[in-house]
C-alpha cells in the first residue's frame, strides 16, 4: 500500500496492516484444543456478478493463484479441521481440480453445486454425510462451518469461537455492526422508515451449526427456501427451532463482493508476504557491516530484517516461512551466492503458494560512480531472473557502492533500504532482472 | 492493481477498472444544466475510528494527497454548484486551511463542527445560509447537497440526478442494495429474525434537500436527535412530513470505512491517473518507429498511448489533462529533451493534484549489451530525478539497444511496455532516476 499515508506532512512511505486486519501470521499462536470432528463447506458456485467481470470473483487470482485457494489455506492450516468440501458449478469442476492440485491442496473434497445458495450448500452438507463410506477412518463431524469462498481472511480464533458455539448451541453465526442506516422503502421508491440501527446487526459468514442440525434443517425446507432463502440461520431457527448465537466478528471476515474488494484484497495478501526478510551476508566483515546498516533503515519502513551467515543447519528455518531474502555480496563474481539460494528455495517448494522475492545487494569498492570494473554484467543477471521467474521466484539486484564519505554512505544504505521495501511490497514482475542504484 | 487476474490461466498482468467504478473521465461528458444555486455540506468532523489510525480518514493521504482533497475536487469540478462548505473540527481548522491553499481548491469554505454529526451538518447549513452577508453576489442556495468527505469517487451524473430529485420532491437520497442479511438479535445475543432483503435498502450519501426542508428540520428536531440521530432523510421526514424520494446509486458511492478500504482507494486513484501517456518523439525516424511499436505494445497491457512530435501548438493541450510522458531519445547527450519537458510541466503547474509519471526512453544504436559508449551517466538522470521528485514529478529512464535481429528487436520493445505500465501504476517514488535495461 505505498503512497497511502495518514500524516499528511509525512512523506509517503510504506505502510503496514495491523494483525487485526490481515493477520495471517496470528494462526500459530491461536492454535487450541477441539475435540470433536469439526467439517468446511465452501459454497463457491456463484458467479460473481457484482464485481462485474467475467471470472467468478472466488476464481480471481492474486499474484498468481486464485482467491479460493487463499481461503482453502485460512482452513487447511488450521489443524483441528478434518475435511473441507468446496461447492462449484458443474462447469468449474475440473478448473477447481487443477487448482487444488496445483497448489497441492490436502483435505479437500470437490462437490457440484445446485443451482442456488442453498442448494450447493446443501450438496456439500450430504456429501459430507456421505464421506464414511469413502474413507478410514472417517467421522461424521460434529459441526459443520459453513463459509464463503470469497472471505479468504478469516481465522483461527474466530473459527475457534464458532465451532465452540455451534457444538453448544446448535448453532452459531458471525455478525458485524451495520456500516449504512438500514431504511424501508414504499413501492413508489420514497422514504418509508428507518430502522434503528443498534438494534440490527449484518450476519456475516462464517456460520456453524451441528451436523444434526443442518442436516435437519435442508431435510425439512420448503423448494421456496432452496429457490430464493439466503440465510442458513433462519433454517435452523425455523426447521429446528434452533435460535443460532450470534458472535461479533472481527473486520477480517469481510466479504470481496465489488471490483474495489479485489485491490483490498490484493493489497493485503501483498502486505502479508511483505512483512520481513532475511539477509544473508556470507560471513564477510564488511557484508555484516552493510547488513547491520540495513536492518537499522529497513525498520524505519516497518519492513523486518534478520541478519544471518547462509542458510545451513538452523537457519534453514527461514526456507520454510514466510520471508523474503537479500544476498549481500562484495567480492566480483558472486552472483553464484544468489543461484545457491535460489537452488535452496526451489528444494523447499517455497514458491509453490505465492511468489517470493530474492534481492541481490552488490556492495563494490570504489568510491567513485564508475560503471565499468567491478560492475557485473547486466545480461547475467537478467538471464538468472527470467529463469527464476518461471519457478514463481521474482529476483532484482541492486548496486552500492563503498563510500568512505559517511554522509554518502548513509545516503546509499537508506537509498538500498528504500527500494528494497519497494521491490518486496510490489512484487513487479516486469522490473526482474534490473540491477538498481543505490 | 498489478498482479490481480482474473483468468487463473493468464500470466498476471496489470488490470483497469472500468469507468463504472472509477470513472473520473465521464464528467466531461456529464455537463447537464441545472438552472438553480445548489451548495454543497461536507461533514468531516469525524474522528475515523473505525479504520484503527491515528489520523481521521479524511486527512489519510493517497499519492501526497489527504482523501478529502478528492472528495472537494469531485464537487469542484462540476461547474453548477456554486459554494462547498466544509465542516472539521475546531483542531483540524489550520490542518485543512492549509490542504485548502496547498492544493488551490476554489469555491470553498471551512467551518468547525459541533460534537456530534448532526450538529456538524447543522453547522454547515447554518453557514450557507449566512454566506448572503459576506459574499457578493451569493444566492442562499435553493438545493443542498450533503455528502460524505470519505467517498471520494462521487460522479456529476449522480449529483445532477440528486439535486433535481432534491428540488421535486425536497429531499432525496442515495440508497444501494444490502450487501449482507440484516438480522435482529435477542438481548441475549441470540437471533430472534431476520429481515426480508428485498424490502429494504442501504441508505447512503450524497442526499439533496431544498434549503428550507434541511433548515426548518434543523430548526425543530430536539437536542436527543442532535445527540444520537445519524440519518437526515428521517428528520425531514419526521419534521417536515417529507417522504425524500430515494435514487439507486452506483457502486462508486462507496465510503472509505476500513483500513482495507484505503488500500482500495488508492489502487482506484492509481488506475485513473495510469490509463494513458503521451509519446514524444523529437520527429526522428527511428523514434518514431519506436513509439509506433510500442504503442501497439501498450495497448495489449491497457495503456493507451498518444504519439506526437513535440508539445509545441496543439499538443500543448495535453499538458493539461492527465497524461504521463514518454520522451523517446535516440541521440547520446539527450537528457535536454526530458528537461525541457520538465519545465512545461512546471509551467502548466501539472503535478499540483497528484505526482506524474515521465519516462525517458533511450534508444542506443549498439547491438551489443555493452554499458560502455551511447550510455549516458546515470548520475545525471538520479540527480534530475531527484530535483523532479521535489516537483511532485516522478522520472524514470529505460535503455534498450537497436537490433536488427527482429524477434530480439520485438522483445526488447515488449519489455519497455511492460517496464513502462508498472512504472506508470505503481508511482514508486523509491525507484525514481534508475535507468531500467529492456
Amino acid at each position: 500500500m505505498e503512497g497511502v499515508n495518514c500524516d499528511p506532512h509525512r512523506p509517503a512511505h510504506p505502510g503496514i496492516f495491523p494483525a487485526g486486519e490481515c493477520g495471517q501470521r496470528d494462526h500459530r499462536a491461536a492454535e487450541r484444543s477441539v475435540d470433536f470432528p469439526v467439517s468446511v463447506v465452501l459454497p463457491a458456485a456463484g458467479t460473481g456478478e457484482r464485481t462485474g467481470l467475467h471470472t467468478p470473483k472466488q476464481f480471481c487470482s492474486f499474484l498468481g493463484r486464485p482467491l479460493i485457494s487463499f481461503t482453502i489455506q485460512a482452513f487447511e492450516r488450521v489443524s483441528w479441521i478434518q475435511s473441507i468440501v468446496v461447492v462449484v458449478a458443474k462447469e468449474n469442476m475440473d478448473l477447481m481440480t487443477d487448482i487444488i492440485q496445483r497448489f497441492q491442496h490436502r483435505k479437500v473434497r470437490v462437490v457440484p453445486g445446485g443451482s442456488t445458495r442453498h442448494r450447493s450448500i446443501c450438496n456439500g452438507v450430504l456429501a459430507l454425510g456421505e464421506q464414511e463410506e469413502e474413507r478410514l477412518p472417517a467421522d461424521r463431524p460434529k459441526v459443520v462451518i459453513i463459509h464463503d469462498a470469497v472471505r479468504p481472511f478469516v481465522e483461527e480464533d474466530f473459527l475457534y469461537k464458532i465451532a465452540m458455539a455451534a457444538k453448544e448451541h446448535g448453532a452459531a453465526g458471525a455478525i458485524r455492526p451495520l456500516v449504512s442506516t438500514v431504511i424501508a422503502t414504499t413501492s413508489e421508491g420514497y422514504l418509508d422508515h428507518s430502522l434503528e440501527r443498534a438494534k440490527y446487526r449484518a450476519s456475516e459468514m462464517p456460520q456453524g451449526f451441528t451436523y444434526d442440525v443442518i442436516h435437519q434443517a435442508y431435510q425439512r425446507c420448503t423448494e421456496t427456501d432452496f429457490e430464493f432463502g439466503t440465510e442458513c440461520l433462519h433454517l435452523a431457527l425455523q426447521y429446528c427451532g434452533t435460535n443460532a448465537k450470534l458472535i461479533e466478528g472481527p473486520p477480517t471476515l469481510w466479504k470481496v463482493t465489488y471490483k474495489r474488494d479485489l485491490a483490498a484484497a490484493e493489497s493485503i495478501i501483498k502486505e502479508t508476504l511483505s512483512r520481513s526478510a532475511c539477509v544473508v551476508t556470507g560471513g564477510s566483515a564488511q557484508a555484516v557491516k552493510l547488513a547491520d546498516a540495513l536492518q537499522k533503515a529497513a525498520g524505519a519502513l516497518d519492513l523486518e530484517l534478520d541478519v544471518i551467515p547462509d542458510l545451513t543447519g538452523d537457519s534453514g528455518r527461514y526456507l520454510l516461512e514466510e520471508w523474503n531474502f537479500i544476498q549481500v555480496s562484495v567480492s566480483r563474481s558472486c552472483l553464484s551466492d544468489v543461484e545457491s539460494i535460489l537452488m535452496d528455495l526451489e528444494a523447499a517448494n517455497r514458491a509453490l503458494l505465492h511468489p517470493l522475492v530474492v534481492i541481490w545487494v552488490h556492495l563494490s569498492g570504489s568510491d567513485e560512480l564508475s560503471i565499468s570494473g567491478t560492475m557485473p554484467e547486466p545480461a547475467a543477471i537478467m538471464e538468472m531472473a527470467s529463469a527464476a521467474k518461471r519457478r514463481n521466484v521474482l529476483l532484482y539486484g541492486i548496486q552500492l557502492h563503498q563510500s568512505k564519505d559517511t554522509e554518502r554512505w548513509e545516503r546509499s544504505v537508506l537509498r538500498v533500504a528504500e527500494i528494497t521495501s519497494a521491490l518486496i511490497r510490489e512484487r513487479s514482475p516486469a522490473l526482474v532482472g534490473q540491477l538498481l542504484q543505490a
